[in-house]
């Protein structure tokens, strides 16, 4: 009996044509970051369950990929009475890279006062699968850590927005709000602050249930009608207002709560600072943005576009979280870009070109030529830098032609006795059926220059 | 408390200087396998282990991390009464890239009759850490499905040749063996059959615990003296002899093997071939190599050099594992880099030359000019390809460019109110000191001109 040969549930394979689609996105976001001053770290996919429990709520902890104890470790495990999840694994698979993020810089003292740093690796999250979400998937993160400036953020939301530019994609918005002035406004609608937490996910679903989902989920976690009506009317945006005109109503709304004006100003002089830089025109203060993780302090920030239902990446400013690992506070901003959404959404827009996968020339060959003659051509060409396929086997002429045809390839090189004799090959492009018996290093500069 | 920030046993965080020369040589490797007509593709770190088990023999089942169970599955699990690990997990991580690779062509009938795939993803094995051995490492696989002529081994072989050549790395070999010849020294050696695997773990030991170490392994393995004797003198290859020699020796005494005979003849046509190679003058026959894994079945491969202890990679062909997948017979070869220890021996002969890591330019700048300015400046700079950071705050200059020079980057762009007013930045050369006054665009071309 054969095995299943399918990837498990929510897992990919990914097949050169796919793969290259997605290095092509991967490599544009590095560079963009790179110019930015930004420096890459890796994080091992395996975090001690002590790293990431508690970091992500309680849903979070549920979906964390637990590693089974091995050998004496999971026998001495299972001799026990109550045998339960957290006697048999003390190890996860990494869920963001947020949190490693923090261990890491608190392991490493060395590191530069302000660190700019990128990663880009998959995450595991066992989630329902469905559709543009998987069990593994990719996150592109952007984080300052060291500093409390707002030239932080707006550098981070200048990268995420240039990346997208650089890509094509232009129609998305940064949504951004503070948590500061979220609180206030919970404050001021007259909800009880413990009840604040509970409120920031309900209103954090604004987007995905509307606002009457959001009315009830807030009647269900106890808070009255007038309390919501208050908080609605205060975290909506009315029609036609521009960022100043929406600053100042908040500001208004707020006017003798000095943690709101603080706020508030923060959020004008950020919007000022993204004029000058790539996110200019493409950003809107949103009071409605809660973001889900509880560990942001300041600023958070969210991608929408029209293009894509739910957010195509967010960050946020997170003061307290690497002291959860250090002791010492050491404040950061980030933002995350949501890779499979924003490969999704280039996709359906059609902003791939074409992207080049594979080799430039199949070397078809026939049985009266030496195989190290043929091996010896190919290299020749591979030395002036042309990608060669050479075919293994020797049947006849047109069946080889077939197979190059087959993998999309532009030239085949023919080589016959008298070709060998002579060290050259006869090259034919497939397209336009010419053809020139020309030396291994004429062909190759042909090839190159198409 | 402060929760533990390092990384688990066996695992590691990849900062920047050290992720640089990572990424330079796995960007060297992919070049070369694309120059083959190698392709890429990526498959998930989650498998389901009915993929994995049997395929890695039983010390290979051992090491694999797998996944607890979660939830109701869990809960199920753990109610019986007698629960072992089979009960709680039917999920591992990647454990190396063939056997996924083996599944992904079962998987997908579509590709290429002659599939080359290359694959860079790391693996994890729950290894003993030691020097070299960590529990998360990568691999660099390339592969050639499809095809029985040699001209794949050559290919793989002259592939991995070129990529340790590239790297400046010129003292390895790879050694040569083929396992049907050495299943006819192990018969002529007067060993049963059913000892063969037992046999090839103890020979492939050669290398780490010597001549007298292979023979207590055999004995206790109940191999009698005289067949070890016979075996250790068949497989050794005579000081002085040539490869057509020692060719020509293995023939003599194995005269009248037919199944010896054409495995020497192969192994005598692969040498052919590969002198017309990249690994001409780098290959040498040695019937000695057992290599570990079951599933070879022709032509094996290692890569030694007298500046490591052990290989530095090895491959062979396999013709019968994809059929484990696919029910039909799929022949293919493939060659494996040891990425961490390349790594390790390249570091150690300095064969790394200087790796640009990080920004080109910090801007440093006055309290008295905006921030948006500065943005302004960086973005501009940025246009021109420049990697520019900004110090995100404005203590005095001397602190901003020891913050600079700490970071090991050559070049500060200094804004005061008057540079501000006229757009322009004072450069200055951290290395010679030298300092103009430019526009951003000319400060860009400066630095990126040195």
């Amino acid at each position: 009996m054969a095995i299943s040969t399918k990837p498990p549930s929510g897992m990919r394979d990914f097949l050169p044509a796919e793969l290259a689609r997605r290095r092509y996105v991967v490599n544009t976001i590095q560079q963009t970051y790179e110019k930015y001053g930004f420096v890459p770290v890796e994080t091992p996919s395996i975090e001690n369950l002590s790293t990431l429990l508690g970091k992500y709520g309680d849903e979070g902890d549920q979906l964390l990929f637990r590693i089974l104890h091995r050998r004496d470790k999971l026998a001495r495990a299972l001799e026990s009475a109550e045998v339960g999840e957290k006697d048999l694994s003390d190890l996860g698979l990494r869920y963001d890279l947020t949190v490693p993020l923090a261990r890491l810089i608190a392991n490493n003292p060395e590191l530069p006062k302000f660190f700019k740093r990128y990663q880009i690796q998959p995450v595991w999250r066992a989630d329902r699968p469905g559709r543009g979400r998987f069990r593994e998937f990719w996150q592109c993160d952007v984080d300052i850590t060291g500093s409390k400036s707002l030239i932080a953020e707006a550098e981070v939301c200048s990268a995420v927005a240039e990346v997208l530019l650089t890509l094509g994609f232009s129609n998305f918005e940064i949504h951004l709000n503070h948590r500061q002035l979220l609180k206030c406004l919970i404050k001021a609608a007259g909800i009880a602050l413990d009840s604040e937490a509970q409120t920031l996910v309900a209103v954090d679903k604004l987007d995905k249930i509307g606002l009457e989902g959001v009315e009830k989920e807030l009647e269900q976690r106890g808070i009255n009608q007038t309390q919501t009506q208050a908080l609605l009317n205060l975290i909506q945006r009315p029609c036609g207002i521009d960022e100043t005109g929406e600053l100042q109503r908040l500001k208004e709304a707020l006017s003798g709560d000095a943690e709101a004006t603080a706020a508030i100003a923060q959020l004008g002089e950020l919007c000022k600072l993204l004029d000058s830089s790539k996110a200019s025109g493409h950003y809107s203060v949103d009071a409605s943005l809660a973001r889900g993780l509880g560990y942001y302090t300041g600023p958070i920030f969210e991608i929408r576009s029209s293009d894509f239902s739910g957010s195509l990446g967010g960050g946020g400013r997170y003061d307290g979280l690497i002291g959860m690992f250090k002791g010492s506070e050491i404040p950061a901003v980030g933002f995350s870009i949501g890779f499979e959404r924003l490969l999704l959404v280039l996709e359906e827009k059609g902003l791939f070109g074409k992207i080049d996968c594979g080799p430039d020339v199949v070397i078809c060959h026939f049985d009266d030529v030496a195989d190290s003659a043929v091996i010896e051509a190919a290299n020749s060409m591979r030395e002036h830098g042309v990608k060669v396929e050479i075919f293994p086997e020797t049947p006849k002429l047109g069946k080889q032609i077939g197979y190059a045809e087959s993998i999309g390839v532009t030239w085949v090189a023919i080589m016959g006795a008298s070709e060998a004799a002579e060290k050259v090959l006869s090259l034919k492009n497939l397209a336009s059926g010419e053809q020139h018996t020309l030396s291994y290093q004429d062909a190759a500069t042909r090839i190159l220059n198409k």
